[in-house]
Formats: C-alpha cells, structure tokens, sequence
C-alpha cells in the first residue's frame, strides 16, 4: 500500500481522487501495489464529501508523516507550494505537480533535490494537461538532438482562435463565450496575453536543453489583437491562426517565442481545434513527430498526475535522471528570429513595395480600404526596421 | 561504458551505428554512459566500411562474451531472431528489437525471461517506427483504462491511398510508383494485404489489455480492392480512405480488426498522409490523444531503438515491468462489430432501401450505371446477411 497526500482539493485534486478510483485495480497493477489516499491539505472543509475524514489543514501533519510517500501537488501557483513541495522532498517524498508556474521557476532545483533523495520530483500534468510529453521527452525521445519543439499549449484560446475561425466572431465575443463555459477564468489575463503557455514553453525548452530557461526572457505575444478581420484573410490564405509557443535550436543557441502565427494546411498543427492541444517536435535524426490530446480539464490532467503516481510507485527508492541543471541557458535574443510576415496596412502598394520589395499581395473577400501582404523572410529586427518606413500598419502575424 | 552488439547489418542495424555516432555525446548523457557498438553479427562482409572490423558471423561470439550487455536485434523475421534473442536474454543481455513479427509472435515469452533475469526486453521501433508509442503505452497512459486504440501503422498504404486520394489515380498505378521509391517491395503483399498493421495492432492490443493476443485472429483486409471510383465516392461525402489497424474494448472483450475505412474530417487520424504513421487513443479518463510522425525509414526507426538503448542503459539491472502475460485473450468475433458501410452496387435505390430500410444515397461526380450509399449502423453479419439479398455488390468500406 503506497499512501498519498494532496494538497489542494480543486479541479485537479478532486480529479486525481475520481481517477484513483475509477481504475483502482488497473492502477494497482500498473504500479505494483495499491494507492491509498491519507491525507488531502485544504483550507475548506468538505462536509459530505466521501474525503471529508481526510480534509486536514496544516501541511507539518504530512510532511511529518513516514507513511506518507507521494505528495500531489495540486493548489498551483508559486507558493506556499514551492515551500510545500521542497519540504516533502527534503522529508524523503516524492512529489508530482500540475502546477506550471511553480515548474517554470523552480523546475532545475526540485529536480536537483529529489536526486540528492533518491527520489522522484514529477510533473507530466504541467504541460499539455493530459497529453503524455514530459516523460517523452525524458524517456523516449533521447537519441534525438531536438531541434523544433513548437505546440498549441493553452486550450483557452485555441478554443477562442477556432470559434474565430469557424463562426467568424470576435475577439470579445468568443471570450464572452469562453467565460460561460468555464473554459476562460473572470481574469482571462494568463491566457489571452500568453503568459500560460510561456510557462509551458520555458519547461519544455528546459528540458530541450538540460538547462533552466527563464520564462521572463521569451518574448510573448497573446491574442487580443487578433480580429475576425485578420481571420478572414487567413482563409483566403487557406492558413489559420494559432498561438505557438516554440523554441529553435539555432547556430546561435535556442530562440523561444510565445506568439499568433499563420499555419498553411500542411502543417501538423493546422487541424488541432478547440480545447486541444499538441506539441510538434522536431528531431535531428527522428523527424517530425506530434503529440495531440486533452490540454486541460479535470480527468485529463488528473490522468497526466497519477500516471506519475505510478511511476514513483515503480521508483519509490530510484531517481529518474531528468537532464535540466540550474545553469542558466541564454535564449538568443528574439529580435533575430526569422520569419515571412503578414501584414495590414493602409498604404499604397507601390509604397510597399518600395520599402519590402517582393511581397505578395492578398486580397479578402469584403475587406477594402487596406492592402494585406506577405513579406519574404525576415528577421524580426530587419521587419521592423522596414515596418517603421509604413504609416499606419493595422495588423503584423509571423507565419510558419 | 556500455558494449553493445548489433545483429543484422541491413537498414536498421546500419541506422542505430549513424544515429549513434551522429548524437554520440547527448546519447552518453541521457544513458549516463557511453555507448559501444563491439559487434555486428551479419553474414555478409562489409569491406571498406568504417564498422568493417566489428563484424562477425558467428553469434557465439556475441553471446558468449561477457562484456556484451545489449543486444540489438535488427535481422527482422521470426527466425533466427527469436533463437538469437532469446539466447541473449537468457545469457543475461538486454535485448531491444525492431522486429514487429518477432514480438507479435513471441512478445509475452521474452518479456518473461527478461522479467525473471532482472533484464529488459524493449521493442519500441516494432510499431510506428519513430513515434514513441510503447514506451507512452507502458509507462505513460497508466492511469486510463485504454478503451480504442486505432493507427495508421502502415507508412507504404498510407502513402499510396494518399496518392490515390491527391492525384485520382489507380491503385496498381500508386503500387508501381511505391515501388520505384522504394517505399514499397519488390512483393508488396505484406504492406497492402494489411499484415505488417496486422502484427502491429496484435503487439498495441497485447499491451493495452496485459495478454497475448494472435494476430492470427485480427481479421484483416488489405487495400488492393480500393480504386479511383472508391476515392472519387469518399470525396463526395468529405471523406478519405485510410487503411486502420484498430482494437476496441467492448462489454463482451476486445475487438480488434485492419481494414480500409473512411475517415470524416472531424478525426483526428484524417489529416495524416503520405508515409506518415499515427496512433489514435481513446482512455477512459485521459479522453481522446494521438501520437503522429514517421513510421518508418531508417533514421526514424534507429532512433526508437537508441532511444530503447539508452532505456536499457538506465535499468541495467531493473526490469521495467511490461504488463503483456502469455494467457490468451481471445478477441470477441469480429462479425459482432458494428460500423456504418459504404456500399456501391449496381441495383435500384427502391430495392437498396427494402433491404437496408433507412440509407443515405451518395453521388459522385463523373459517376454512372451504379449506386452509392451509406447504411446505418450495423454488425458485420447483419450487414453480410442483408447485402446477400443485393445483386451485384461493387464494393463496401466500412465508416468510421
């Protein structure tokens, strides 16, 4: 019997219960032994709840427990669950977590500890909510020197972007929507401008690289500029809008970027709608691949965490080498990232051209009153430089 | 240092030398040490190349000497494979192989013996070439009961009924073009008769339900009946032909059948082409995921099986446990599977409807002197018993 704690009784905590015993017996079996629930850490009380005995509320009731062998970490956030998860590794626990910001920022030092235990610090559910990428990465795709990992890692507004695409609405109204559907928070801030799957970037480009990438140094772009204008000049494209997060290795090092991007149709990307997710990864010797699933919701994330669960158990004593040192890796500086450009403004062609060159011009069907092109490629500074010489640009969206 | 032998010197086995010099230094980290190849079993000499003082044609070498920790098993073909394998597992070697007809024949057995000598037996490249799909199914997706597992599993089909569906063209015409890239053989029975997806979905269905399944009893349909007609049909309805591999767990037991299907737009499977592979799951609580990229070639399969290398080289000594037990599972008859078909035949709608009752009639651009409809659901011997009242059955796909 391998007893657990979980701290915080949410969305996701409640989520690990409902999995531990939905799939009781599978789960037994997968792992080697049974997986009792001890303790859940909550600041609530859940009268009726079949938990409730479990409710406790003080974290020293746990991390003072020798029973206790896993801590779940589920309230997110920075802390108290940085404190929490270094106590319960340092008192010999291992820990999952599906908390991304607390993995983005102190990812290379809760790995570096459990290590020093000879325990097991997790965190699947982190990324691509149910989507199996982390332990991939770690485990299945390590002949391959990553050159490209690039995903759809926020449902919220991939959600957003489809309903965008596929009813024509804008910005404003498919977030009204969202919000009915519990799908966008009162506060859509973290989705909407990025800073969600900027997080998620930065530990999959940690772990890329074996070395901390801070999130703050990636550029992030959200969508709240994108228009239902915008929308219908991607489809005279025939391409579509996504917010990508991605990361290069280039010869001057790694370039990570959190941005709208134009997807043509060939791309693996392209049809991923709703609140999917997936993560395209390119590598030097496997090639494209592309993982696709669930990026958030309760059971899916709450799969991603026991899947981790069953791990520890098959780990109790033995740690899992996870290749991200606390050396600081240096993102190359975006401004010389690479891409074609597509862009609105109200200006003359001949003027466009005199300042990009060779561009191609597309026309919408019920657009006037601007003129809509595609530059060839150009690094973000060179575009700039050339922006500045336009007078009024309405709308700038890198393209894949 | 971790001394390795590689058996069979032909595509695969020449791949895990380039893979293993191209990332030599990554590989050693993520192993934890660095890796050997001391031996190339082949029966050919290899004259001029630079692994030319590695080779040997006596396997006793290799499984007699002591520093041999890993063996790789790139011959293909149940014999001499399995006697080789075998052998090595139980001098004590850890065994990874790419050989999908070997582990669909004896898979429970060698995993076995590995088990019992504390060793691994790994066969990650067997199905999906580069994709991780193994390693994801045993030690990712262990919270989920896996209800679906479905594949594109055959990159050579693949690309010829994508080529069918982009240029209109026949299937003997695709063949001869497969053949000249040498995407297909010099026989290409195994590719379009559907038995390497076969063995593939034995191998898949095998480790989702923890016992041996015989792929002699998947029923299983090739793609040599499919042509342009059947293309120019599935365009009409926003369809494409694909040929899948797929098991389903049912409240009467697994269900597992390879067959050309037709795909809508919707699935997430629609979108993969040419000689892609992808692998669809279906989990109880994770929902809905796939796994896509290339399913065969040289560098992609040799980096599933550096990636199984490495594996090996961090569980020296620990078996990781693969739930696959020798007691068969017998699969439900597949003639209680139920699907929608698409039926052409040469008949009057009024006859097609007082056998089917509610159809829907399909019609093709450029089509005459035949009938095309879509039935209801229905399981495969109710639709045996009512199409024997047709006349003159061209062809039926089953839906998706």
């Amino acid at each position: 019997m391998i007893k657990i704690a979980i701290l915080g009784y949410g969305t996701i905590g409640s989520g690990v219960v409902e999995v531990l015993n939905t799939n009781r017996e599978s789960i037994a079996g997968r792992a080697g032994d049974e997986i009792e629930v001890k303790y859940i850490l909550d600041l609530r009380d859940f009268p009726g709840d079949p938990m409730e005995d479990k409710v406790v509320h003080d974290y020293g009731i746990i991390v003072n427990d020798p029973e206790i062998q896993v801590v779940v970490e589920a309230m997110g956030g920075v802390e108290p669950a940085y404190t929490f998860v270094k106590k319960a590794l340092l008192a010999g626990k291992s820990v999952t977590t599906s908390n991304k910001a607390l993995v983005a920022k102190h990812g290379a030092e809760l790995i570096a500890i459990a290590k020093e235990q000879s325990i097991n610090f997790m965190f699947e559910a982190s990324v691509g909510g149910g989507i199996p990428i982390i332990r991939p990465l770690n485990s299945s795709l390590t002949a391959d020197e990553i050159q490209e990992i690039t995903g759809i890692l926020n449902g919220t507004t991939n959600y957003m972007l489809s309903k965008m695409t596929f009813e024509g609405l804008e910005f404003d109204d498919v977030l009204k929507d969202a919000q009915s559907r519990g799908y966008a928070e009162a506060d859509p801030t973290a989705d909407v401008e990025g800073y969600d799957a900027c997080r998620k970037i930065a530990i999959l480009t940690s772990l890329v690289c074996g070395q901390q990438v801070d999130f703050e140094e990636i550029y992030t772009e959200g969508i709240t500029k994108i228009t239902a204008v915008d929308i219908c000049y991607a489809k005279a494209m025939g391409k579509v809008v996504k917010l990508l997060a991605t990361s290069r290795k280039t010869e001057e090092g790694y370039c990570a970027m959190v941005a709208p991007f134009l997807l043509s149709q060939e791309h693996p990307l392209y049809n991923v709608n709703d609140v999917f997710n997936a993560i395209f990864v390119h590598g030097n010797v496997l090639g494209d691949a592309m993982f696709y699933g669930s990026g958030a919701g309760k059971l899916p994330t709450a799969s991603a965490v026991v899947a981790d669960i069953v791990d520890i158990a098959k780990h109790l004593h033995k740690n899992i080498l996870i290749s991200w040192s606390s050396r600081k890796m240096d993102l190359v500086d975006w401004k010389k990232a690479k891409s074609r450009f597509f862009v609105r403004a109200k200006e003359e062609k001949e003027n466009i051209q005199k300042i990009f060159g060779s561009v191609e011009f597309i026309e919408a069907e019920g657009i006037s009153g601007e003129t809509g092109f595609l530059t060839e490629v150009l690094t973000e500074e060179a575009f700039e430089q050339k922006a500045s010489g336009l007078k009024n640009i309405l709308q700038r969206i890198r393209v894949v």
